[in-house]
């Protein structure tokens, strides 16, 4: 069953590709007011998609972005849910693309676009693997459960509420997340681990207004200054952060972690080629693949004050901030690491200055499943025949919101089995992903749905 | 004479008010590309007003934006230059007018518009001036020629080329420019040094692309923690220029000058309620007035790296970018100071980091006028005639670059008497100018050109 099953599916290639081109033309991009009607337009795409396959599927409404719920019937009696976001990534700086974000085409055997990894190609693979089975065998052996949401990338909680609110109807022997990597372009891998995250916001305030440069340059405190000042104190040239208890209750790694930590270790002269990074850099006393997967971390993911525009403008910026996250790994609590990053920005911040630490904004604990779980194994039995090749298990420094949910509400284990690459781009540009891997993962999806 | 003289100006108030506002409503924005048809038409309108008083009025094109020239004749043999710019600073952040920035309107007294104090407000009390002496004598006393240029908020060097290039039609006894501000509120001054200035931009490189924080974050550096520890090492937190040789080539102050300067001696609680600064900051052997105009400053006018867009955006950023400008005051070089100042940044540059230092993108000397001279002590006269206040010699701490290309091409002697105020948030939002100091501008202009 399973050639027929893999034979239809490398039949079928050229239309699923054309299909995924469709969903990824539309600029679902959630973290930017502007796109709201693109996000209704994507979700209701995608329901008369799923429609279209034989699903039963809906547009659920939300007070944000809206959700798309799909469901099929089987007999076995089991039943997976299958989660994914239809939402991506804001595609600045637009000028950096090759090819436009939202025009899909394949170069090298990567079909590049925003959101080609991040999430729609992975969440589609499933899809398609649905089709499979219900196009080759005439049904499903067991129910399934697609729940596509669309604000993933903006920190939103509408499908946080829905799942608590919809918890019986969605209970399940497991939940299906493909929204991580392999662990390389050859290893497919089931992520066990993911970190959590905390987003803050600091601005610092030096006067009233903006000030002339020339007539004020030399005896009034410039925003731009303060900020630069605190951010150095919060993170040391090696790369280590300075904050007090920031790595406290790291939760130190088991015997066969140590073991397949060093079995993985990361190359440092790939990593550095894959960044273009200089030197590695961050928390002296840890391997590169400890500080990722499973050490804190803290980044400036945007700063800005004064004029950036075109030009220069003489101004002393009275105002300036920062965006910043925190990734967190177990045993780490959200609260306890906004407190202690609020109190320290607080200390360090210049006399002639004042300073507002606003978060967290948003936050995700940090979550670990057991790899020796029933589901877990099956979804490595999967891989190796999608893949065929021997699966690894892994952690991720990224974070998946919506994973603590279902665990919190659901009770049920999550495998986290991503078609993606690390070096696929997901938050910059240039964002790709690899038509094999699109294709492999449908295999691996219709193959852990024949055994469910 | 100076009755009827101040009569005609009294009682054209209301009038010349009017034509100010529709200088007033062109957006003549010249650093932004956006603006350049507006810069055209602001340039028509004002030779078009030229005409229409009397003079000899043209739009010169260049390579750049437009300049307009217009001239009357007289019989004294003397002949003055006047000199002003008809555009304007970016109105950034525009949410945080009042009112719209070029929809001018009084308040309190205050001309709400941008470019109302720098420079429209004061070209404008000049060209009134003429009109005025046009119409109650029939007759100019001696020769004016008007040179107003639309590159003076951006750096450009079109008026530079023209004047070197007419350098011999531009033959003058002297070269008034108002520009600068009063001392404060109640005392008029002329200005008899100014700033130079050096504009640069440091750009910090990290990694070959902005990379996902989840994925990288804890392994590899940040570009904004680069430029962060950059600036913090340039500016030290007593607000001290940290870089070597900054302060160098600094003329002592003359002993008339050290009088003048203890007498003007800056209120500091006034100054802190002024800018909403909560303390002052810079070189701490120098007093703020020495600080502000005897001294070297640097500002960095605008920072930014990463997401700066709403919401949140998960990134590291490979790139980050300070825009700076330095002052200068005699005898230093700028040159030199840019020398300086990447010879600092490059030395304490991380090494996690690659950086660029590009400048000088613009560059000013700084100068000094003899107080002692026939020129400025008549304009000293005028202003006391037309603001009825004694008023006193100052020095700037902004830059005119094109006061030091009046000087070293035309030799002569150069009169800065501003008509705006420090307060009138020049570079700023919200920017104003005084109604009785355009209408006293009016009268001192017209003073000195009945003398003339």
């Amino acid at each position: 069953m399973a050639d027929k099953i893999f034979d239809f599916i490398n039949q079928n290639k050229e239309r699923f590709m054309d299909e995924l081109f469709d969903f990824l033309k539309i600029p679902s991009v959630s973290a930017d007011p502007k796109y709201k009607n693109d996000l209704i337009n994507c979700a209701k795409w995608l329901a008369n998609h799923l429609k279209s396959i034989g699903l039963d599927a809906q547009v659920v409404e939300t007070k944000g972005h809206p959700i798309v719920r799909a469901s099929g019937k089987g007999g076995s009696g089991k039943k997976l849910l299958l989660y994914g976001h239809y939402d991506v990534q804001p595609p600045d700086p637009i000028d950096k693309w090759t090819t436009p974000p939202f025009a899909p085409n394949i170069r090298d055997g990567f079909i590049y676009a925003r959101g080609s990894t991040d999430d729609k190609g992975q969440i589609f693979a499933h899809v398609k693997a649905v089709e499979t089975l219900l196009k080759t065998t005439g049904k499903l052996p067991g129910d399934v459960i697609f729940l596509i949401e669309g604000e993933e990338e903006c920190g939103g909680n509408a499908l946080e509420d829905y799942i608590r609110k919809e918890k019986k109807n969605l209970a399940c022997d497991a939940v299906i997340v493909s929204d991580t990597s392999m662990y390389d372009e050859k290893t497919p891998a089931i992520t066990y681990g993911l970190r959590g995250i905390v987003a803050m916001e600091i601005t610092v305030k030096t006067a009233a207004a903006d000030l002339h440069s020339g007539v004020y340059g030399g005896a009034v405190a410039n925003a731009n200054t303060a900020l630069a000042h605190i951010i150095s104190k919060c993170i040391g040239l090696d790369g280590r952060i300075q904050i007090q208890g920031f790595y406290d209750g790291i939760r130190p790694l088991e015997d066969w972690e140590k073991k397949n930590f060093a079995k993985l270790a990361l190359n440092e002269k790939a990593f550095l080629k894959e960044t273009g990074a200089k030197r590695t850099f961050g928390e002296p006393s840890r391997a590169i693949l400890e500080r990722l997967w499973a050490s804190s971390s803290l980044d400036v993911n945007g700063m800005f004050g004064g004029y950036t525009g075109e030009g220069m403008k003489t101004v002393i910026p009275y105002r300036s901030t920062a965006k910043i996250t925190i990734r967190l790994v177990p045993d780490q609590n959200p609260q306890k690491m906004a407190d202690a990053v609020a109190k320290f920005i607080k200390s360090v911040c210049p006399d002639f200055a004042d300073v507002e630490v606003a978060g967290p904004l948003s936050a995700a604990e940090p979550v670990i499943f057991d790899v020796k779980d029933k589901m877990i194994q099956a979804g490595m039995n999967a891989l190796k025949a999608g893949f065929n090749a021997e699966p690894v298990f892994i952690r991720s420094g990224g974070s998946i919101p919506v994973v603590n949910t279902f665990w919190k509400e659901l009770r049920k284990p999550i495998v986290l089995m991503g078609f993606g690459l690390d070096s696929d781009g997901a938050h910059s540009t240039n964002e790709k992903f690899k038509v094999d891997n699109f294709i492999n993962g449908i295999k691996t999806s219709a193959s852990l749905l024949a055994n469910a």
